[in-house]
């Protein structure tokens, strides 16, 4: 703070002030607790007197000193898989919600989860935080030797050696489990570490419960520890100390030592910390017990909060996480669905007066912003197309389908309103699924619950959800589009829509019609799936190509939207699929948005188009410039079930200026088309200056 | 905190400690900006030394004293109308999110935010808050001689009048506008209390603009003030010393002297507050600048954040909101936003280790939780239907319809999927209308929004919007439908649901017919409004009854549910209401769910049928039962249009639980009116008993 200008008094003041934080300082220091090595041997706090075992102590009660201010904060997170993913999303909402300072994340990562989270933190634009990743795989072969019992599996174990995979210089580091949630600023854990005596190197939190006094039940032998032991849920380590104490080597050797009498760990890493500690108790300081409040199901915690007004971080340490039996889970609940629910793009906000570089992407899309005109019929859509959606890609468990060279993934987007089509199309479609979902932060919870309640659908381990989190207005189809595309992993993808139910044969149909065509060599195709529509939600789906035939007969099936928008389908040829045998190539004609089976590597779709209209039209357009031909399936079918009008169609029907920029962008796209395929583009441009029916 | 059982080390750390807090206090009571009275016409802080204006001092950087645990906090907020309520629902959740104290809010409201904030906090059931109401309309005659050109009008002068308003045992309070936000705990600001010397009043942070220093313009000309002057936003009150030291004749005195040379307040009580401060300037004590951000258009507020990393209290002090121009307004509007769609659901959480009475009814909610099995078919069901939502009436703008003896109210409910219903039911219901939205806290802010950019709905006053906030998995389709009908200001209701469009006539040949039949006497009638669907969602609809039989014998219109429930409105006789001139009497039959006109005092409906199935039902089966008349209207009728099948009736048809729960219920109902109304009630459970089609 600069004082200059100030009367005398102020300056007078500010002296006393800083002999204040000196007397502070000194008085910490001299602390009896803080400072000193700890007897071996000794409990952390007050041995096993009954009175107070939650692991207080006096410095509960002495703020420590003001967080330091732009200080660049450490924080490691060990994380493997999809849900793993999840759940350190959810603790980085809570950290950063409350942080004030520049944070560095460095996040130890099986494939899966550094995939889900490279993606998210890069769309995620946050300010003032930094991601690196290590790779988990690689460090495996050190403690995979440790036979394991704890639910953590060996991913729980990997804290031991962070020591040495993360970066030499990095003397500081705040190690955190995935099961945490903050309720404070992480910068006032952070402070603690000048609480460490010299020699002090890992900073923890007592374990609330009496699991280390053994004896829980006949036989129970836990590791060895002091006393109650402690809890390596949130710790505090100087990497400096541990490395130049032969760390390695030390928790090496006494997990050696106690495996020749103890057949595994109970409780993965922190079993051995516990060890360590015990025979080196010079090492740590412990910490207060607010820093790490453990619900756990025999939890002592609430020795811990019945004391303090001030909880600073939840540790959900129960197998049954959410589910536990602890009275007052009800309200820790709540800390925690407050960050599961909450809106990750409020977090895109900068921290004042901390100079930091701005996430990458970020001053290239401000400009890119500020240049827009707000009088522009369009300004709306531009401004949505430049925005970068968060995506959370694999938000569930997913297993990747088996490597065949005919298969087809079904890509497609949905919003909450469009939810309850899953079930069904998992019925009717038994192959991979690559869909992305525009969503809350809220939605995606209730997704996920949806998804758990739903026999179908948990049962599929081959649909891969991608979660794209709602930003803006206008529905962002075509982004959402890509995706989906961008995520499937099969050599070939049926770009369908939600509302859509497919032929019960048709991936079958689907993979035995692209080895029969050969499509796998130089030709490129896309196979035209042709569209339907009932107008009874309750209807008995057609079985087979005769079945639907009887029904379009009979009034009960119309082709798609063949009252309101003939021409989006009529290439496609309907009368000529009624008697086609073998496939049969079409030409496209102007307004042409059939559903179609592509390679994967298609052209992407144009981002331009937002909301109700042209998102399809422009992709055929795209492919047939690309020269694919466009085969129509004589066996293929696809059937749109009735729903309410979006909101973007209403709006699209009720607002001209809608209308307006609609025409606009579509003038854009064929600019751009002629400026990159020159005259093969010719062809469209006329086509769109044709005069058309209704 | 308990000390007993500590090693006597730490009683001689907590002597240091007490030492140091002690030094501390000594320390604050001996500096220059604290505890001594101001010489009179000093500037707050720097005076106008340019160097540092945005109302610093070195008070930003001592911690203050440790917020005393579990103490009561008092607010007073001053609210009136729809818009002001909202505001305040959102002050109080970023309030609540962070305190860790009991608060008792004291409101001052009109009779339209009296009502709204009664239901709300009487639903919403925080533990450790209390409320109290006082009539602002009582207060006016104490500042409306004042003129004002402030945009908060008359309520905006209503804090000066607190100090007599409020309890005289009343002895501190803080008083919020409506328009901040809290980024911290309120606890920290009530420790500052203790920082006021003997004779200080009034704490207030310095106004972050130069408005106050005159000169913004030509003949611009402030209410005195010192130097930069105060803002009101925030407020610390000692109403003991301010009675003592007779403020209403000083701020009243003060207020005549200025209004003989200048024409009326600019800022409301701010002016005033200042005015008597100028002359009286040991009355205040400076709060820190982070106290009260003040976001007006060329506000110096940066000067105060770009230094704070920590910002407690947000104020959007400019006429334009959350859309004033101002560089950092993003990031502040994240954090605002924040508690705009925060689930206030999640505040209901307990005080750890303070002794707080639970809200009216919790404890009979818990007692009767806590008797549910959850091996019962119908947990779920009985679980939900003891929630109790959290409610907002009046969420916008509303005028009550003027008081006319037949008038109609339609009364419906619905969830974000029917929103773009709204408009069309507008168009087609020129009447007045209560409607109860299902909906989360941040659904709630994109239906505001939905509602501002359309110009039919944002055109009409007389449509009610009642929120009920989301919480459980079943649709509290009866509770909802409760709602909206005790809101319904007029003698008579139409109960509709959200998907049916009426006739455009509807509403005028309703008033007609009751005014006609002569309904407002003893005469207990339930008047018919014959239900068709359509299966298109584009159609053309019919303007007269001729046109909608032409469709109806096209095919192009069926009778509600004709294909899939035809006993839901057999009884309504639609072939004798083709023919019929004048109205017709029908009897009850089982299953019959016609939609009905009938006095607001009808009975309300059960609420614990949820989700889909039986829940109107029901309600007619009452309505019978109390004898109700059931007139068919020969002119009337309403049209279905179609949607995508809810998740609720997805969810009936795929699960057999949910089919056994429902005859559970249907048949505890039979119970309960057998109870009720003895044999009356006999050819009801007889009817179920009958086997029947489908």
């Amino acid at each position: 703070m600069l004082l200059r200008g100030r009367p005398r008094a102020l300056g007078a003041a500010t002296l006393l002030l800083l002999l204040l934080l000196l007397i502070g300082f000194f008085l910490f220091g001299g602390d009896p607790n803080y400072g000193r090595p700890r007897p071996r041997g000794a409990a952390a706090f007050d041995g096993d007197q009954p009175a107070d075992p939650g692991g207080h102590n006096h410095s509960d009660c002495i703020p420590p000193p003001p967080p330091p201010k732009c200080e660049l904060l450490q924080v490691a997170i060990v994380c493997a898989g999809q849900n793993s993913s999840r759940d350190a999303v959810t603790l980085v909402k809570s950290l950063l919600f409350y942080r004030k300072n520049p944070l560095h994340l460095h996040l130890v990562t099986d494939a899966v989860a550094r995939n889900i989270l490279e993606t998210l933190f890069h769309t995620w634009m946050v300010p003032a935080v930094q991601i690196s990743f290590y790779n988990a795989d690689e460090l495996k072969p050190q403690v995979s030797w440790i036979p394991n019992k704890h639910y953590s599996g060996l991913y729980g174990l990997m804290k031991l050696v962070l020591p040495s995979a993360l970066p030499p210089d990095l003397a500081r580091v705040i190690v955190l489990d995935t099961d945490v949630t903050f309720a404070s600023n992480i910068a006032e854990l952070w402070a603690l570490f000048a609480h460490f005596s010299d020699k002090q190197a890992i900073g923890l939190v007592e374990n609330q419960s009496d699991w280390y006094l053994g004896n829980l039940w006949r036989n129970h032998r836990p590791w060895p520890a002091l006393g109650r032991g402690f809890n390596t849920g949130v710790i505090l380590l100087r990497l400096d100390r541990l490395r130049q104490a032969g760390w390695e080597q030390m928790w090496k050797l006494t997990a050696r030592r106690e495996l020749l009498t103890l057949p595994a760990t109970s409780l993965a890493d922190q079993d051995i910390f516990n060890a360590v500690i015990k025979e080196q108790p010079w090492l740590v300081q412990p910490l207060p017990c607010m820093w790490n409040v453990q619900l756990s199901d025999h939890t002592l915690a609430e020795r811990c909060y019945s004391e303090a007004s001030d909880l600073k971080v939840i540790h959900w340490n129960s197998p049954k996480k959410l589910r536990v039996k602890n009275k007052h889970v009800e309200s820790f609940r709540n800390l925690y669905l407050t960050f599961l629910e909450y809106d990750g793009n409020l977090l895109r906000r900068e921290l004042f007066g901390c100079p930091c570089p701005p996430p990458p992407g970020a001053e290239q899309l401000q400009q890119a912003l500020a240049q827009l005109e707000e009088q522009d019929a369009c300004f709306e859509f531009r401004q949505q197309q430049l925005t970068v959606h968060r995506v959370h890609i694999t938000f569930l468990p997913h297993k990747p389908p088996p490597s065949q060279p005919h298969d087809v993934t079904l890509v497609a987007q949905l919003s909450m309103e469009r939810l309850q089509m899953l079930e069904a199309l998992c019925r009717h479609w038994p192959g991979p699924m690559s869909l992305a979902l525009y969503l809350t932060d809220a939605e995606a919870q209730q997704f996920l619950r949806f998804v758990e309640t739903s026999a179908v659908l948990s049962a599929r381990q081959d649909v891969a959800y991608h979660v794209v989190y709602r930003e803006g207005s206008l529905y962002p189809i075509n982004q959402l589009r890509n995706v989906a595309l961008a995520q499937a992993l099969t050599p070939y993808v049926f770009l369908s829509d939600i509302d859509f139910l497919p032929a019960h044969s048709l991936y079958h149909y689907l993979r035995a019609s692209i080895e029969q065509l050969e499509l796998g060599g130089r030709r490129k195709a896309a196979l035209v799936v042709p569209a339907f529509e009932t107008l009874h939600y309750r209807f008995s789906f057609p079985s087979s190509k005769a079945e639907l035939l009887t029904l379009l007969d009979a009034g009960a099936l119309y082709t798609f939207r063949y009252h309101e928008w003939p021409q989006g389908h009529a290439p496609t040829d309907y009368a000529r699929w009624r008697e086609a045998q073998a496939p049969y190539r079409v030409q496209w004609a102007a307004d042409y948005e059939p559903y179609v089976v592509v390679p994967r590597d298609c052209p992407r779709y144009d981002p331009r188009f937002l909301g109700f209209g042209w998102n399809k039209v422009a992709h055929i357009i795209e492919l047939d410039v690309q020269e694919y031909e466009l085969l129509v399936l004589p066996e293929a079918f696809t059937i749109h079930l009735p729903h309410a009008p979006s909101l973007d169609i209403t709006r699209f029907r009720s607002n001209p200026t809608y209308r307006d920029c609609l025409r606009a962008l579509k003038d854009e796209f064929h600019q751009d088309l002629s400026r990159h395929y020159g005259a093969a583009a010719l062809k469209y441009l006329t086509a769109l200056q044709q005069p058309r029916g209704p």
